[in-house]
């Protein structure tokens, strides 16, 4: 099926540009909310997913052996911009875990956020390039380390697809999605760990019982919402200054939770509601991912809900050009 | 209509994105040569039509007055990118028409290309923005400039709809794509001239008359083969360092033009053939249209043209990640 159009791009008076995508709400039984294009198709889920994949850092007892509080979580299941407090808190986490960031195989990078790309030529040489703690997945990697440093497994190879970090990620990600994984449809992430295709559908059920705890076991149900809770208390170590992970968790302030990943993918939950929230844009095109997250959410909530306001502003966002004119809009048009 | 998908995105053995479009290849007459999706929708040109737009520089006479070569004329055609060639060229062609750069109104803005956004950090304070001869449409402004000043326009004001430097442009536009421009579908540019949506059909007949002067008045022809010719002789200051127009351009070593624009347009000619292209990708991604650019190219020449190997790397581009992995492709997969 061909996917509705659910993002206009506006220049003046005239559509300039458009975006296809699905979306799947979901509640925790595996019944569908709400529904947009096709959400049974599989998807990279990327990072999008590493609040699931954060689990086994809690379950292992790794959390609590080294102390990790709600920053420590947050980062965790981060993609980070590479800002000084994510970069120090990476390295503390390892320290704790008597390791260096040597360990970490996810590559290094420059930020892709402009601000901290230019704060970043303060410390590093023009013509080298940020270790891989400054990489944006560096939290979720130090996660995996931390892990294999308590339970007494060797953390390196940790990226490899047969490595016991990512065969018990592998377990847990279908368990708590409850699609199995299929080795025919396994990619490679920008960091180097696999990612498993999975429906849309099977994402956001997955979301729902991490809000919920409905379909988890008790324990597991616990380690989920201390996650979950610890990106919504401390949503800032999840993506950084003006990111719209961090925006839309300050706003929810509590009440949302969402975590973006390349290729226009999008996975959030409302624990309220009892529901999880995943988004494919078909082109990859996070401005896409972004307005219709926003919007998605709006619709789901009570049209007198004081957070509407601080949605809009996503849902039907300005483009201005070098100029500060605004020339165009970004907006969200999910069908009735 | 629905256009069809001309790009896929894989990661490992799966398709992870796709990109739709449209692609017109048309002769001088007007008539079709090939033609994918709806090329009869109006659409933005953006950038994409500066060499069009770079006409009165040279009708005027200012590129002869102040000594214009191939170099000068490239650059005023650009979509550049900072580096320091292109920049010191724009002065230099200011000075000549005896203004600064204080007369550009195209704002300032950091490069977009990474490396050269490295080196601007060695220029410019991190909490600046770089002045408006660093952006990427300094060239077509300064053509702007020159234009006028050798005509005793005053400057001033030259990116508003109503000065005479864009009532000229609007008519030069008009009378080489053939496409009457309405005022109701007009847009405001990222360096803030005004765009008028035409047709991709027209657009390419437009390129197709720029490359064989077939439909253009004697002295239009001369200026148009020779501003494709200082394009094509100097792609570096059209684009540069690892930008593909420039790269497209070299390996064409005079017998390819073609100019990128923003949203995921992009028009061409290949003189040898008395064709335009334009194209423009639905949801305005970049790697979409160079694969289509490409693709459309490699289909129009011969399959034994010695620039088929070349025109290869962009139709199935692989995806590297962090740490170099080889973990997909972008592959353009036009319609037989």
């Amino acid at each position: 099926m061909t996917n509705p159009i659910l993002v206009e791009v506006s220049r003046g008076p005239k559509v300039e540009s458009v975006h296809r995508g699905a979306i799947a709400v979901m509640d925790a039984q595996g019944k569908s909310v709400l529904s947009f294009g096709d959400t049974e198709a599989p998807v990279f889920p990327r990072s999008a997913v590493k609040a699931i994949q954060a689990l086994p850092l809690i379950e292992s007892g790794a959390a609590d052996a080294y102390g990790f509080g709600d920053k420590e979580l947050s980062l965790a299941c981060s993609s980070h911009s590479g800002e000084d407090e994510h970069v120090a808190m990476a390295r503390s986490m390892l320290k704790r875990a008597g390791f260096s960031e040597d360990m970490l195989e996810c590559g290094g990078h420059w930020s892709t956020n402009h601000r901290t790309l230019l704060h970043q030529t303060t410390i590093y040489p023009i013509n080298s390039t940020p270790p891989a703690v400054c990489n944006n997945c560096s939290g979720k990697h130090t996660g995996f380390v931390c892990t294999a440093a308590h339970t007494g497994v060797d953390p390196k190879g940790y990226i490899g697809r047969d490595h016991t970090i990512q065969k018990n990620i592998n377990t847990v990600m279908q368990e708590v999605t409850g699609a199995a994984h299929d080795e025919d449809i396994c990619g490679t992430d920008g960091c180097s760990i696999p990612t498993y295709a999975v429906p849309l559908s099977a994402m956001a059920t997955g979301f729902a019982r991490m809000a919920t705890g409905v379909g988890l076991p008790p324990e597991r149900a616990t380690a989920a919402k201390r996650l979950l809770n610890a990106c919504m208390n401390e949503p800032f170590y999840m993506a950084g200054t003006k990111r719209f992970c961090t925006e839309y968790m300050t706003l929810g302030a509590g009440r949302l939770f969402a975590k973006t990943g390349a290729e226009g993918v999008f996975c959030a939950a409302i624990p309220e509601l009892g529901v999880g929230i995943a988004l494919k844009v078909d082109d990859g095109t996070t401005r896409a991912s972004e307005a219709m997250m926003a919007a998605v959410t709006a619709r789901l909530l009570p049209a007198d809900d004081p957070l509407q306001q601080g949605l809009a502003r996503w849902t039907d966002k300005r483009m201005r050009n070098w100029n500060g004119l605004d020339v165009g809009r970004v907006t969200a048009t999910l069908p009735l």
